[in-house]
């Protein structure tokens, strides 16, 4: 059922790759304005990379600090298994310590960590090209689940118009994107007529980020601020919504960039079907409804400027990053074994035994 | 039953005043950043500060309109009627094509003209006094319609926590504002815990003018980006929504800032009651519903930046001004003679037949 290779899908490269000893990222901080791939050659230089949201994304950031340990193992100059190990756990630590809250991140690090240590006993050279197949794998398998979200999504979701929020795009995996992937599939088949791209205050991902990487693919687009999507389903022009998710627990309900829950009550009041899109990994059967999840605010700052620019006086702000989506507006949740649909609980359940 | 006067309810002077042979503007480009009344001795510099927007919203323009032709009357030196007449419709054509679709401005310019016209026979000397004396009326008649709508809206909102969209405020008005005068009222009575102000993308009135205005006037709020009003409303902290309006309709479908829809929908959706604010002249019984209010696109510019900053590649975009709010979200209109309630078609009419 897969009909498309990621490379017939994007022109873009991927966000994440490892070559020759290097980590090759697409600069973040430089777009829109500048599309450009960094080099990297150090552990202490992939720390930095994440640190500073040269590249930002779950599933990015996961490859980016394994590709981070194939680095080491590939460049070490460690003279015996003892030295390597302490220069492992070391990358390992430097590589954790990037970004408090990025599950993905120490899933990736620890996947590989969990090898090593199983594979103690292994000589030297055996580990280190373990570790580099494994980051690899990690990549290759995220891609793979994209492209799977991508053709179940593709399949289900009506021809015309598509909404989308925030960046879940190709920038945001290590390619294709989660939503992005069900974009590109869709515009493939030709059942896409034209993406709307919220802008995605404060930090402005859907501006910087999806109006660059849809548009350099090609697809149809149309950028607006957040507050014009009503406007714009009022008037019969979104045929559906889809978005991504940060985490989605056993009820269904989901926690997604802010401005998700608006989205999700004007589809409800136009009829218009409204999807998440996300790997399994993203499902957290341990929370019973989305009132569990914690929400983060963050700084100040981020409201009063806007772009760089300072935008407002010095008052008090409210930065919620996320919210919370109730299972209710969800028509379905498009994941890489398939698309769930209510009533979630159960089929959620029924899906993760399979 | 006005229970309070202009200067009881705001620090701020009016935005458009006249003194001495001089208009006199709070200058709402250097806003947020200065603070500062500029004062303005020609009929051309009144032009040019209503086409820089140094002074802006319906109202405003409308008396300064008025004002920079009461310049004219007392700083002419026409040495006869012939001579003074001629400045005079000079003067008037210049500060007509200075905003080529504000309604207020016409019709404050014409107020004026009319009078001019009826009393042609009068003394040159009375006719000056005339036109001074008719501007001084315009304003004052806005400030006390803005009055009575504070303290009508005050009297029916519930105590608790409002939230607004763009600027219906003191700097859009003479003095006080339309939804400014009714969160003042509200403010003096006690009965206003917190001002929710959405940022109002993508010129940032919410941003730049509210939270400056309310702030400067000791009002507790708190600033949003548009995205973020729905998940407040979720979480139980939103009593109230008021904003203003650009037209409404007979059947009580209004205009007003993109955005408003959105609100109207998530409103709704929680049980929020949620009210526009708005003089008489606002009401435009001439079209029967909102579908035939013209939408005006403003330019690309707008939305590939945000407040001077460039945030987006040079994608297209869609940049709707205002949209529309069908009379069934509404709540209630409070106008400067009362609130009116559904059925709105009913009793609309029955208002303006007072």
């Amino acid at each position: 059922m897969m009909r498309y290779k990621p490379e017939e899908l994007t022109k873009l490269p991927r966000s994440v790759q490892f070559k020759s000893g290097k980590v090759i990222l697409i600069d973040q901080l430089l777009l829109p304005r500048e599309f450009k791939l960094v080099e990297i050659g150090s552990v202490r230089e992939v720390a930095r990379a994440i640190k500073t949201l040269q590249v930002r994304g779950a599933p990015a950031i996961g490859a980016t600090a394994a590709y981070g340990l194939a680095l080491l193992a590939e460049k070490s100059r460690a003279k015996n298994k003892d030295e390597f190990f302490d220069e492992f756990f070391e990358a390992y630590d430097v590589l954790k310590k990037t970004r408090p809250t990025a599950v993905n991140l120490f899933w990736a690090l620890n996947r590989v960590k969990n090898l090593v240590e199983e594979h103690r006993e292994d000589s030297l050279d055996e580990i280190r090209s373990l570790i580099v197949g494994e980051a690899h794998k990690i990549a290759d398998e995220d891609v793979e689940a994209n492209l799977r979200m991508g053709h179940f999504g593709a399949e289900i979701l009506p021809e015309g118009n598509v909404l989308t929020h925030c960046n879940a795009g190709s920038l945001a995996t290590v390619h294709l994107g989660t939503v992005g992937a069900v974009l590109r599939v869709m515009q493939k088949e030709g059942k896409l007529n034209l993406l709307w791209v919220d802008e995605t205050r404060p930090v402005l991902q859907g501006a910087r980020l999806s109006a660059w990487e849809y548009n350099y693919d090609g697809i149809p687009l149309k950028l607006i601020s957040d507050n014009m999507a009503g406007f714009v389903m009022q008037q019969g022009k979104v045929d559906a919504i889809i978005v991504g998710a940060d985490r989605i627990v056993a009820n269904g309900d989901f926690a997604n960039k802010i401005g998700t829950y608006s989205l999700a009550v004007l589809a409800k009041e136009h009829g218009i079907p409204f999807f998440t899109v996300a790997p399994l990994s993203t499902i957290d059967m341990s929370l019973k409804s989305g009132k569990e999840i914690p929400i983060e605010e963050r700084p100040k700052e981020e409201i009063l400027t806007c772009g760089g620019c300072r935008i407002a006086p010095d008052v008090d702000v409210y930065n919620p990053a996320f919210d919370v989506t109730p299972h209710k507006y969800l028509t379905g949740i498009i994941t890489d074994r398939g698309v769930v649909y209510p009533p979630f609980e159960r089929n959620l359940k029924k899906l993760l035994k399979v």
